[in-house]
């Protein structure tokens, strides 16, 4: 016989005792009253009864179907892309929980560390002439570009891995910049005219820099990503253009920009991280700005119980291991609120699973692990395409 | 003995003989008064002569750098991304030329002729419930919905790449307006409000839709790309949910869309054509709207000669292969833009190759290639990452 439940104005119901015990050995519903005499459901876990478990919900003493059940959600916000990520965590046999059983902080959020080494640049004697348009500069002096190439992979020497042809130095507004503010570099053009310039095309060209100067001033080696689809790569402390053997060395991080005021579709979010992952880099997240307080209300959606040796965590016996952020595909995300759910599930002690629905249902999850950067103040986040 | 010219008030200018001749013979530069007694060089070609090949540029009898040969143009839009792009395709040993020489049309630039195959759709018996904030919708009658998914691969039957689990059908925002419009589906919400709703979140998706419509006409299946970073993935007519055999059928193709009215970042834009090429399918760009009318001023920036059999092509003896339009990675892009430098080339005769310029003057080369989809107004290409 198939669980039973009603749908009154309060929410969802189970009532008869076959049910009860059947929907909670499943761990669905939440006891009324501190008994286990009727349980309440919650809209996603009703809703999972009648599409996968062949349910029967009842109004008014009558049948009604999936789309009845769900008809006074229809306007709710993301209600659609919540249900589907639910019930994906269940069709893999784990169990999802609701956001106010938490009993945190869990601590299984290790932090990252990443080697820091503060990095320091000797004067640049030469001048550099920038293209506003371009947003690069060139120094045409071979021999200050060259330094600057060799000892510290500013710019670019010669031509892109194959850098004895040709013999001038091409910076991009991130270096010039940078060695205008910490080596003295002289340009045709002051500091202001370069912000001025690249803001035009990029609003948010202060946060990159602002980035991009972090991880220099830490011994890192920035590049442009755009090969690999993000707005850095990143080589760690000691790395040069290249091996002392000759060969190209290879990046492999890239790091890609939220800033908190911006906004962006999740599909074009996602893009980045598939690219990343297209050519096996860890892709890192940069959210610069000020850290935020998390609101009262919680930007989370479930608690994720995940596996463990022979079997399947559940809330009886074990502390779920994910914090979930469910999306859709279609959906607009803030680097703000991002940040928010990532503060959010920090305090519980959780690692962040962002999971999106696409426009066929089928979900995609991203693991969100927190790095930490010794000295610096932004937050840094990396994100794995994971199958949980 | 190296190369030498002049910078004057007119451009540069090569007088010596012996200089005239070893330029001439590299195809560089044009004719004064239809003699070739001086020649005048472009600004592209005098600073790839200093660049690369040690020439020397005097100003006012004295020898001038790279730089301060370039400084009158560091406002210049795009004038590093120009020269960079002239001096990959040099590089690589293969002649670039200015659009004024162009003698098309050069019957070079073939058109991709798709199947085509008029689809009708009969009407739907059941009732959708529309989810404002998810832009999808639910038919919840079993039969109906199976028959959408199975005869025609509307929405998502049960679980992606597992229909058996689950039993309603999903509709993205397209698909239920797809229907609304050409198989009387009834929802809950009006066809306005769906566009109202779906509005909100992507300015462009009318212009989407409208892409959607015209390829679904046409008996072919589309749906969502998000795994594969565009909008929609492809299916040519006939293609089913699953193939005889049960297997999972494989879209070898994704379509993106450029509305003439956006604007993007390059970097954005490749990205998107990054993650096709990643998962070898063929990424086809859609310009919806109304076709432009060429600007007067030509959108382009160099012709192309290639290679052949042996040797390489010049323009003492054979045509280009394709018209350039340089770009730079921090470059913004617009759809008007893009569509006016696909019609000029089309004019030409020739294909247009799209070439980006780094944040390390490092090339890619996109090929845009036309495609003619019988009976669509609309103008579709497919964008192929290739090494010239």
């Amino acid at each position: 016989m198939s669980v039973r439940f009603e749908l009154n104005d309060d929410g969802f119901l189970v009532t008869d005792l076959i049910s009860v015990q059947a929907v909670d050995r499943s761990f669905f519903g939440r006891e009324v009253d501190g008994k286990k005499i009727h349980l309440t459901l919650e809209p996603e876990e009703a809703l999972y009864l009648i599409d996968v478990r062949n349910a029967e919900c009842e109004k008014d003493g009558k049948a009604i179907s999936f789309n009845q059940a769900a008809e006074r959600f229809s306007k709710h916000r993301k209600f659609l892309a919540r249900y589907y990520c639910y019930r994906d965590w269940r069709d893999r046999g784990l169990i999802p929980r609701f956001l106010d059983e938490a009993q945190g902080p869990y601590l299984k959020s290790p932090v990252e560390v990443y080697p820091s080494k503060a990095a320091s640049f000797p004067n640049v004697k030469a001048k550099a002439l920038f293209f506003d348009d371009d947003l690069m500069a060139v120094i045409d002096d071979e021999a200050a570009g060259e330094r600057l190439f060799e000892d510290h992979w500013f710019g670019q020497w010669g031509t892109y891995k194959a850098k004895k042809h040709g013999q001038f130095l091409k910076l991009d507004a991130y270096e010039a910049l940078f060695l205008a503010e910490h080596a003295g570099l002289k340009l045709n053009e002051s500091a202001k005219h370069i912000q001025k310039e690249a803001l035009k095309r990029r609003p948010d060209f202060l946060d990159l820099y602002r980035v991009y100067e972090d991880w220099r001033l830490r011994g890192y080696v920035l590049k442009t990503g755009f090969k690999f689809g993000t707005h850095f790569r990143l080589y760690f402390p000691g790395a040069k253009p290249s091996l002392q053997t000759g060969q190209w060395m290879h990046s492999k991080h890239v790091i890609h920009c939220f800033p908190r005021s911006t906004k962006m579709l999740i599909s074009e979010w996602a893009r980045a991280i598939r690219v990343a992952h297209g050519v096996k880099k860890t892709f890192i997240l940069a959210i610069p700005g000020e850290p935020v307080k998390a609101t009262a209300h919680s930007p989370l959606d479930f608690l994720l119980y995940h596996r463990k040796d022979g079997g399947i965590d559940t809330p009886r016996h074990d502390a779920p291991t994910y914090a979930m952020l469910a999306l859709s595909e279609e959906e607009e995300i803030g680097g703000q609120e991002l940040a928010e759910a990532i503060e959010a599930s920090k305090k519980l002690g959780l690692d962040l699973m962002l999971s999106i629905c696409d426009r066929e249902t089928s979900i995609t999850y991203y693991r969100v692990k927190r790095i930490e950067l010794p000295k610096s103040t932004y937050e840094y986040y990396e994100i794995e395409w994971v199958q949980p």
